[in-house]
């Protein structure tokens, strides 16, 4: 009953969050993940605050379970022994600007002569083709040019950026996806392949029923505050005390009746103006001052309890505390505790794939830098101890 | 050179938009998507509006290349129809709420006995098991409870919400990784197993940061408009003619200095509040209103121009149309024409997969309810025209 990847081992040269995270999920999943990183320094995400006990956070929670070795691939000897290292491995992950693989001499072609079989996946800001593809870019940048933040905010107000890093985290998750859809092409053919995602393509990806009613209509989408594009009520509402977000259903199953008596208010039921789910969108400037009124009656629990009573969906709008407190988080075992050699025991969040037969909870805390070096380059190409402290002295690991 | 799923058979049970966005990509990545539907509805996302040419845009973005089977799964014969097409597949997909698979007589137990191998993967608002497993949930309820929408926004304004269904896809990709890493272990093993994706689990996974903090520091995140929570500058400015997005590279390569430079401030470069990337972020309150003020000074093409000279990462803010005629997204073939037979021409959002040897490019629109029907039950099932006919009179099929 091992883990899904159990037996797979990729070659991690990523660093900050796009490459980390694919490579955290594959680890997640039971594969071992090599971190390769530059002496001294590492991966600069490890100098992301805030740090508790002198470690990292930021690192800690998307490098749990990997093993991490220093090599100097700009050295001779230390490309060497990357390409030794290729040879045993399946995978191999990159989020540097595109050309750096290539400047140290382990660019694809290079690679797969090494190993035919490799996967070799790179991420980048803009993908390795294309007038974009020599700009630097971070995660605010992609967002913003991808179109994201141009329908986040309220209507009227300057553009917000979403409160997580989907620039990076978006085409973390696809590259995944990429590189295990490879890996079963490569069971039917033997061969590997070079796959190229660039975090821009996939805010496209994300925002798909943005453009493609963009493309159909010819009416640029903006902000909308909590709203939906076409379904109303279907946002966050302001109570006496707080906000809670309900959805109704729409079409045949149209749950506006009900929401009306709820909140007090069947005079609007069948007022043509607010008669289907794309009325009440249309006519949202009228509908909203109404339905805000209502919902400030009552607290954000007595309207849940109303709203569930009804099987009106609901839900508070909670912060991450509240969040991390939740009793479906804690039945769905959401927050774990993984101890890190160095800094002690930490919470950190678990993986959210659950397996009936191969489960694959977190256990693990980050690596200190360079933590396994001796022993992945002990165990995989039998060095000997001299050879390990030559390569030492000469700062090639 | 096939695709890298082809051969892999999905019966899809899913409807709306988690679990059709997860099979659009299987079916993107060359697997057969066999979307199973109930007869005359079909999947309720075809009511979605904008509808151009009769042709919903929201079902033909999330459900290109599927194909269509109209089947009767509450029927005696639609069921047994179904569990002799699991034979022949290789993955079940269902966002049903949980239990309408086991109401229908086609919950894992069942569908195992008549494929051991097969992977069932289910997505639910909250998962198969909590206390909150029967609550129904939308994509803004699961984006509020898991903590998104408290960290987007303008700080003191009302809380937003992000501009793409977030509980949605970040559950779709979420399955679509469990589900290829279950194939793969499949091949090891020989078995199937069931998966259970929570909309809500893969909401905390998505905030692993803000999580990760919290859980550190005991310090509750908040919104913060477009600015990150830790390196600064490295957010939306305005500017003369709108809003230009800017993200300074800090610690060892900090390019404050620059920054400063490029905007006419060299004043402020050793103010001691701003030494650092993180006490700029802590001084922001004083910071940001002096660079908001020397922003204003200039056009976005202005700035642009003059941050690329410096090598400092930035972009515009881009509208949905502005995204969509963009060269860097044209060069990419982010953009592509299908054609749907009912409805004519339409343009939706590639695959953002770019493999070297087996390109994965979206070719085909959505299908007609039950265009599929006789071809799938003729040729997988053997099915004579008149056990069709007969079916067909009997509202299975």
């Amino acid at each position: 009953m091992g883990k899904p990847l159990e037996g797979i081992r990729v070659l991690d040269l990523t660093w900050v969050l796009s490459g980390p995270y694919s490579t955290m999920i594959l680890g997640d999943l039971g594969a071992e993940v090599i971190k390769i990183e530059r002496p001294e320094v590492g991966d600069i995400g490890r100098g992301n605050g805030p740090h508790v006990n002198g470690v990292s956070t930021y690192f800690l929670s998307l490098n749990r379970g990997k093993k991490s070795v220093v090599l100097n691939l700009a050295s001779p000897k230390g490309r060497e022994i990357f390409l030794r290292l290729v040879k045993q491995a399946d995978i191999v992950v990159s989020n540097y600007v595109p050309g750096t693989m290539e400047k140290l001499g382990i660019g694809y072609d290079v690679v797969k002569k090494h190993n035919p079989g490799i996967i070799y996946a790179l991420c980048s800001g803009f993908g390795q083709n294309g007038p974009y593809k020599d700009k630097p870019a971070f995660d605010v940048i992609v967002q913003a040019m991808g179109g994201i933040i141009s329908i986040t905010g309220e209507p009227g107000r300057p553009p917000v950026r979403p409160g997580a890093s989907l620039g990076d985290i978006t085409a973390g998750l696809y590259m995944t996806i990429a590189i295990l859809a490879a890996l079963r092409e490569r069971q039917v053919s033997g061969q590997g392949q070079m796959i190229d995602i660039s975090m821009l393509d996939c805010q496209v990806a994300l925002l798909e029923n943005a453009f493609v009613r963009y493309l159909a209509t010819g009416e640029t989408p903006g902000p909308l505050g909590t709203r939906h594009p076409v379904f109303t009520p279907f946002q966050v509402f302001p109570t006496r005390d707080g906000y809670i977000a309900v959805a109704t259903m729409g079409g045949a199953q149209d749950q506006w009746p009900v929401f009306c008596a709820i909140i007090g208010r069947t005079d609007i039921i069948d007022d043509k103006r607010f008669e289907t789910g794309w009325l009440r969108s249309q006519n949202n400037d009228i509908l909203e001052p109404i339905l805000n009124e209502a919902m400030r009656q009552k607290t954000t629990s007595e309207w849940i309890h109303e709203f569930e009573a009804a099987s009106v969906a609901c839900g508070p709008v909670n912060t991450i505390d509240k969040v991390a407190a939740d009793p479906q988080i804690r039945s769905r075992h959401m927050i774990v505790n993984v101890h890190h050699q160095a800094g002690g025991d930490f919470r950190i969040v678990n993986n959210p794939i659950k397996y009936s037969r191969t489960p694959c909870n977190v256990e693990r805390a980050s690596p200190g830098l360079g933590d396994d070096t001796e022993e992945v380059l002990k165990g995989l190409l039998t060095l000997s101890d001299r050879e390990i402290a030559e390569m030492r002295k000469s700062g090639v690991i």
